[in-house]
């Protein structure tokens, strides 16, 4: 008798789920179907403006164009919220083995890297296969040098290697800095074999005044290996020219979806605008603005929602975030978001979501795990913790819901010049953008409040 | 009565060839088992020397290089015929779409392509996706702009779609320039899509004096294209500073197996040693001068065989088969050559054998196709042509051999940099000293003559 109150009890909300389950199982199937707006943005983002490095005319100019697409597409509150921050910029780049065995490697600065003269510096090679292994090395060794930092990268579904396997970009210059290395290679934080340069942020930690970094190309770091190998003395000729030219202004694009009601909280999704300058940013994160607001987009045209939906098409995201700080510290308590979720990785298909919503949202979970099923997806068992740029409300407290492109080949072209428009299946791009317009009618429609998880401090 | 008298008349060199087919069979399966000189050959020519364009000190370090490699694998005769050869060298290379979607693109001088001035020049782009379409268009709507030549090449596993496809490469700056253009950007002659070009050798013709003229990658020819489908005028701006650098030496590097019997005729076998300047020249041709070396090693390691085996490592193949005139014209008719075999397309697995053997000579062509059977290699129906540096001999009435490399990803990497070792997979480079091996093993041992074929005229 208790049990039967119970399930009477729960039957409002679930009767109510339904319809919404029912409507966005169809909102989902259409996007599959044929969605082309995702493709549209993508194509013009990246052909109208191309690379789009952060704080630069480039960076305006793809600002401008968001600004104009989002307005022409019919999405409401469109407008910039702007920042200031330090902008540093690409210059020449060169390296040649001197000796044993002269010839030019290919190569490219890390973000925030030091120059050397115009003219190059010189120096012997001393190499390592570890931040590890240069930390453990006797600055008499590293000292004068230029340090070359190895690593053992390999493909994965989750992408889970660019974490472990990317400190000698991340940590590596400033180890070597401290140690007094007079400029540091890194193998490329990458998993192919072309002879495209990995670039990348990095930032002198306290202690390491800025030196020259860079990353070889995976093959040119091979090369490097095998004359190495030969054990003679290697000695390098290097040349960057990087500079920093101050502050300028990067800005975070918002266009919104509204809802018809403000009590139920808003839903914060999106994707970073800017690229970094050598590819022209197609699947980092062209990928992640088209989908965001393609899927948005399907949401709007198919009746106003319960809960608002904001795109955020973020600035400056590849410095370090700047615009999801920038967002989180303009719009964290004041609005009342309830859900975030970002794409930055990609447009291969989506194969795991990971739903990071409160345990009171148990149904809600099991409603959007449901809908996703039929497009190939499985449910994960990863905090969802969105990305750089939403991160800050996961940690504050805020439910998220982690959509995992296959990272199989992502860092086959992140951060190179490879990075273009045709690394992008159309059709797995629409299993991107159906995912999404399955999780946001579910969650935007949901009868039930959306409930604030635990707050967390950063990993 | 007749049959059973020409049945035996036919015995003796039946029965003298089986033993010899029995041992090609032994020492082609050892080389498949374990070759290893191959893979050192390789590893060592573009480790220790790299890139080694032709005519300059990197082609002639590669010289020394192989005469001190092949004097120590025992090798008889080792040494370098020198000949003369004008030497055009890259500079830089920049280019940039100034309106209406300002970004670089990324590409490489052609070879022989005339140079902008230091600071570039800036025109509209006129586009054409032939040619053909090209030679159609009035003189005026050419004069003064930078004319951009698509294609349409796909990847084939006989390669075939390099020669129809490469007129945009060979053909389109002499086309252009003789219409007037200032400088013409093609398609990358290639298959992948990198961000990573494929130059390659063109010559003006009569009535063109030379113009910039530089190979687009994929990735920016495919862009370019989005770029000019917006109807707007572009404009690009090309900065091309290559220069003649005058008349220097290369050479061919000779290395004999000796015969036991001079007068049966010597076999010519060969690679190139040259490369062009992005790459280290794994595939094109570091393989062939390892695979070739590494055959004539194990011929030579099991014994004198019955003709001699001259490996040639020609110079200067890349700017149009220079050392294979060279050779030419010094030791023909005096040398007896019988039979020529050459490989330079990579070193995925060899796919098919055309036999170009006389008819006199079928039974030895049976019997090369059948000890090719067991590595999967089918027998083609192609006329046999060696290839740029041997074909001379072929259309001057030598007997050659065939072996056909799968080209499916050939044209991936050709001429660019990412033409690296980490592109050669040893097991596939063992298949192919394997099958080198065999086919020595058969015909430097075959008890009959090897007769001449008839001379044809140069395609």
């Amino acid at each position: 008798m208790r049990k039967l109150i119970l399930l009477a009890a729960a039957l409002p909300s679930l009767a109510a789920a339904q319809p919404v389950a029912d409507r966005a199982a169809a909102l989902r199937d259409a996007a599959l179907q044929d969605d082309h707006v995702a493709w549209d943005l993508l194509e013009g983002l990246t052909t109208e403006v191309g690379q789009r490095l952060a704080g630069t005319d480039a960076e305006a100019r793809a600002r401008d164009w968001a600004v104009r697409r989002l307005t022409a597409l019919g999405f409401s509150n469109v407008h910039v919220e702007p920042f200031d921050m330090p902008v540093w910029v690409r210059g020449e780049e060169h390296a040649e083995i001197v000796s044993p065995f002269p010839q030019r490697l290919v190569l490219t600065a890390l973000g925030n890297s030091g120059a050397t003269p115009p003219q190059g510096i010189e120096a012997e090679i001393v190499a390592f296969d570890s931040v590890a292994a240069l930390e453990a090395a006797p600055d008499a060794a590293v000292r004068g040098r230029i340090v070359f930092i190895d690593h053992h990268m390999m493909p994965t579904q989750d992408g889970s290697g660019y974490g472990q396997f990317g400190a000698p970009r991340r940590q590596g210059p400033t180890v070597a800095s401290r140690k007094g290395a007079v400029a540091i290679v890194v193998r490329s934080i990458g998993t192919d074999h072309h002879r495209n340069p990995h670039t990348g942020v990095q930032t002198f930690g306290a202690g390491a005044h800025p030196i020259p970094a860079a990353a070889l190309t995976v093959p040119d770091a091979e090369q490097l290996q095998r004359i190495l190998a030969r054990g003679q003395p290697v000695r390098m000729h290097l040349t960057l020219t990087p500079r920093n030219t101050g502050t300028h202004q990067s800005g975070n694009v918002i266009a919104d979806v509204p809802g018809t009601d403000p009590s139920a909280g808003m839903i914060v999704i999106g994707g970073h605008l800017d690229s970094w300058d050598l590819g022209t940013g197609a699947i980092d994160d062209g990928a992640g603005v088209a989908i965001t607001a393609a899927a948005a987009h399907r949401i709007m045209q198919a009746g106003r929602p319960r809960r608002t939906i904001r795109v955020v098409l973020f600035g400056a995201e590849e410095p370090g975030g700047l615009g999801g700080a920038s967002l989180y510290a303009r719009h964290h308590p004041g609005d009342n978001v309830v859900m975030v979720g970002e794409s930055d990785f990609g447009a291969d298909r989506i194969w795991r979501v990971d739903p990071g919503l409160a345990p009171a949202n148990a149904a809600l979970a099991d409603r959007i795990a449901a809908l996703l099923a039929p497009l190939g997806i499985v449910r994960g068992r990863e905090p969802a913790d969105a990305g750089t740029d939403l991160g800050p409300w996961v940690r504050g407290g805020v439910a998220a819901v982690d959509l995992n492109q296959d990272g199989t080949r992502y860092f086959d072209y992140h951060h190179t010049p490879d990075d273009t428009l045709d690394k992008v299946d159309p059709a797995q791009l629409r299993q991107n953008v159906a995912a999404w317009t399955a999780v946001l009618a579910a969650a935007a429609d949901a009868p039930e409040a959306i409930a604030g998880v635990e707050p967390r401090p950063a990993r």
